[in-house]
């Protein structure tokens, strides 16, 4: 009865892995991954037939049953990972990932678009154009600033706190592959920078909340199916090498 | 029993409209209006205690009844138009602004998700950096192209047209101001331009669609208690002037 799900993803994108965080929580097995080369060698008719804006994740929803690389023109087309997320959310409401009470529903809407503005502008300034730490930091704080402030939380961004909801999903899958090229300190910085930021971020006390929500959501199920950190890390060791020439 | 809405707007602000028009939709009229002087003299308090962003629209909500100057620690702030917009729907679902069916859901959050990438970034580039309009018409097609096609619809963005979401208010707030713009041939490009893509919007036979929806939204109710043309030419005489000077 359910209509079928073909998701083009990158597995080390993390706005892909967003989304098989969720259909991992709404405990959807059956749909097909297809990976997406992404650079100069993305098939042509992914723009074409998929996404015409030629990211990923993208997903077709229902239509007939057709090899992902010949995407039926009778299928739905749905683009943008936080679009798709909440997009099998509502598919799937078992998974309660979006809060029913309206004011946490906007606090969890206010978190993700934080997510999506400052940090990732933040993320990637540092990353791809060697811009000073402090921008991140200062992205951290605000975030951190949105979270529910109690200790004794188990560590998620809305209500108290103990909702699972796709503002976590939007933030950790970022927060992750930060924490390894932080560690690799792989990216257009200078040499060092990387380990420096690294345990700046879990000595400084600053982040202990924001840490702890990361924890949190590493707990999951959910996470540890989607989530490989060697193959990211061998991935990178390739990709962000690049930024480092790139900014010399 | 309903907690109180406090909107801190500036009137001539196409992001505060939309908030604006759900409230309309939504029959909300006991809530208070605030206007915030943008600019220089903006109120210290309201980003301090209202919305750190420093932005308008802003909501408070529920708490205490105080004056709007003196907001109240006890209320929920929630900024950003659209999420302010999504809340208000959320809080009062008999306006029916958000499509009950995933898909069309989805298909809203692409079209608004559009919006608030492509066409604000064209927009401000022509109208503000002087860019060419090519990147507008360029943004306009990719949203039209999102619009059911079927030239006998009812003119909305989602589902076979018929439905009046908050996809059609996301789009119409800037649409007319933009119309606004080009007419009164004001803002960082050379004089003449803004008059003859107002003509090329209409006469080219490319946009039909587009406008179509626009018509659509400005023969609903809450557009009319909500928009006021005269008051906005006339901001604009004053504000749009100081744009062509520094392009000049």
């Amino acid at each position: 009865m359910a209509q079928q799900i073909t998701l083009y993803l990158a597995q080390i994108c993390p706005a892909a892995h967003r989304v098989e965080i969720v259909l991992a929580e709404a405990n959807v097995t059956n749909h097909t991954r297809y990976e997406i080369e992404i650079g100069p060698n993305k098939p042509k008719w992914f723009t074409e037939k998929v996404n015409p804006a030629g990211l990923v994740p993208a997903i077709t929803y229902g239509g007939p049953k057709v090899s992902p690389n010949q995407p039926s023109p009778d299928s739905i087309k749905i683009g943008e990972s936080l679009i798709i997320s909440e997009f099998i959310a509502d598919l799937y409401p078992a998974c309660n990932l979006i809060p029913s009470d309206p004011v946490h529903r906007a606090k969890m809407r206010q978190f993700m678009d934080a997510v999506m503005t400052k940090y990732v502008a933040a993320y990637a300034g540092v990353l791809i154009h060697g811009k000073p730490f402090e921008e991140l930091y200062t992205a951290l704080e605000w975030l951190q600033n949105m979270l529910p402030s109690a200790e004794n939380t188990a560590g998620f961004a809305v209500g108290s706190g103990e909702e699972f909801t796709l503002a976590d999903v939007a933030v950790a899958t970022l927060f992750a592959r930060m924490l390894i090229w932080m560690k690799m300190d792989l990216g257009a910085f200078e040499e060092g920078e990387g380990r420096k930021a690294y345990a700046y971020l879990h000595d400084s006390g600053k982040f202990v909340r924001l840490l702890k929500q990361f924890e949190a959501v590493k707990a999951r199920e959910s996470w540890k199916k989607t989530y490989d950190e060697d193959m990211i890390t061998e991935a990178y060791k390739i990709q962000l090498a690049a930024f480092r020439a790139g900014a010399a």
